[in-house]
């Protein structure tokens, strides 16, 4: 049994994260900050809950220039959010058909606010503002003369470098899912549909540890395979298939994000070609991640070895952030120039077309270091797993 | 072996949704619909993916006042949306960080749109809208003159009735979740963390047939829990806990949502009178659940029997809609007096107080029929399971 990481975070991280938030503020000129998406409002309160899958009620956190931040939540999540470090919770009972929450809400931030000034949503991509439309543009009517504008890319560059508590929770959710992936022999075989591959493989990050494994993709194929976004049919592997499960499994509201490609029988040259060739995009990438670096290096780097002379294929990018979701900043394209700084996490995901409209696609997760990164997911270059 | 229905919809039905959009948007006086979330999209396409879970892309649907509907989406998602019934597929390679679809959405908009339309976006409760912020407004800015509307709640009133074959989906999912209750005195027993009582009634769902598991909440505790919405604690079961497992698991991308209540060894006297009184709820809900009543009705006769006095708990409902998310419109509180129609889905949902801020909640799923009501759950009012 491997020993995990605490759950949660000392209160001190929160006001870490808390105080590096408001001095951006300060030098943005903003005297607030509005959030309203589950991992915005997690990231400063540890607030925990698979609840918001229900759309119904909108939930906000205000980040004040000065002083701790301040939860404006529906009643139904008071006693969990007493549970974190916040304790300025006003809550209404929601849904409220004549106001749910716009007032309260509106109440607080001109409480905390001059006449004049910014308060900032993040606006950039990635990003949504998780409320109904009209909502907000009643909001922005009633704290006239005060503005919504953007955030200035606080929540981007905060949540962007992760703390070690941060990776370790990361590293918590790679290991589980390898665990599962070493077991993908005994649930998969010809014959069995993919479907039921699926579900099995979910049972197994469970029983591995996940404490829900929000995301699974996958494909199976003669020779690759169409997408990498689609659910399982009920198709039968077949002998020769290539198998890919791509899974974003959750420990303590942390993420893993990478796949691991099986060959059904005996692999043919096509899946022995590709596979090389994404192992060594993968090597390549990871050569060039260090401090110092920028994103497109990493892209340059990986699209030489499975496309070279192209700009990147459909899926847009070769990899990108993960962390509190599934996929986060920064997106590893040629037009993304993030430098690269000591607690990125990233996934370095290269894919080779194998065949008219099929691909093979390798993901691994690493961490950047002071002197370079590591592979939180085990990359295992050689290993050409057959079941 | 339960037989499931078929997966998926006959293109006949997607035309007939689109046809009652387009009737809906001529008397609203909408040019156009602009769908951007996924329940939305995949209602008039059947697009089906887990994918929705990396927020980095953007993705649109527009239902024209005439024709078909048009995908303007990713080009990762191209190949997935070509299996749908949708024909026109506009694409951008995402994240493009010059203009991520806002130029590609707006030209097809301006296409099939006069210069003095109106598009509506879904902006009522419930709803938002999954772009970013400063998309939106550049969206806004170059459609002009044209004008982005609300969308008169055409989506909520397509969505509020279910055709029979999204009932069965529902039915399927319920009845896995029933399949997966009945097992718990399997993976819960005094001693054992509830952490793992959740990880493996995760798995019992999967192994009885869930595509996967969005949602599941819980709590135990003497004689009640605080709330109904937090993630599960290491915390180990002990005798005389009230255990409570509440879970959303999907079938072919439609939800079940309901809960079951365990005693852990011999139930006392709070848990068996707070039984009896949900289970009267549940009842008194029952019996007004048929068309002509309205939703305030249902509200009534629960909140008399389960809260005489009140206005309501701090849950704010006592049930809602089910179908392609976990709760959907309408709430069950005074204030709803939408009318109940044959192919309404409804969670009754009643919740009692049991002591210093505990309660005992229990939920079951119904849907309304011509005559009265069906339990899609398998509503057994006199078992108190004990385990």
């Amino acid at each position: 049994m491997m020993a995990y990481p605490p759950r949660g975070f000392p209160k001190a991280e929160f006001q870490a994260r808390l105080k590096r938030a408001q001095k951006m503020m300060q030098d943005a000129n903003l005297s607030a900050l509005l959030l309203t998406t589950e991992p915005e409002i997690r990231y400063f309160t540890g607030f925990l809950t698979r609840f918001w899958e229900s759309p119904t009620r909108p939930w906000f956190l205000i980040i004040p220039l000065s002083g701790d931040p301040i939860a404006v939540i529906p009643a139904i999540g008071a006693h969990l959010m007493q549970q974190t470090w916040i304790t300025d919770i006003r809550t209404w009972r929601a849904p409220d058909y004549t106001d749910d929450g716009v007032g309260l809400l509106c109440g607080t931030l001109v409480q905390l606010t001059e006449r004049d000034g910014q308060i900032g949503v993040p606006d950039l991509m990635e990003s949504h503002v998780r409320m109904p439309l009209s909502a907000l543009r009643e909001l922005e009517n009633q704290l006239k003369p005060r503005q919504l504008a953007g955030d200035a890319a606080i929540v981007r560059r905060l949540r962007l470098l992760k703390s070690d508590a941060e990776v370790a929770k990361i590293g918590a959710a790679c290991a589980i899912a390898e665990r599962a992936f070493a077991r993908v022999d005994q649930i998969a075989a010809v014959d069995v549909p993919l479907s039921q591959v699926f579900r099995h493989f979910q049972a197994l990050c469970l029983e591995e540890g996940a404490d829900w494994v929000p995301y699974l993709a996958g494909a199976a194929g003669q020779g690759g395979y169409g997408d990498v976004i689609s659910p399982a049919t009920d198709t039968p592997l077949c002998s020769g298939d290539v198998l890919m499960l791509d899974t974003g499994l959750v420990w303590d509201g942390y993420f893993c994000d990478f796949d691991r490609n099986f060959s059904v029988g005996k692999p043919d040259g096509t899946f022995q070609t590709a596979h090389a060739r994404l192992m060594e995009a993968v090597h390549a990438g990871l050569a060039l991640a260090k401090p110092g670096a920028v994103i497109s290096d990493l892209f340059h780097a990986m699209n030489d070895v499975v496309n070279a002379g192209s700009d990147g294929s459909d899926a847009g990018r070769l990899g990108h952030g993960v962390g509190m979701q599934l996929t986060e900043w920064p997106s590893i394209i040629k037009d993304d120039h993030t430098l690269l700084e000591s607690g990125m996490v990233l996934a370095l995901e290269p894919a080779v077309a194998t065949g008219d409209g099929l691909l093979m696609v390798h993901e691994e997760n690493i961490v950047i270091t002071e002197t370079g990164a590591q592979f939180l997911s085990d990359f295992r270059p050689q290993a050409l797993r057959e079941i």
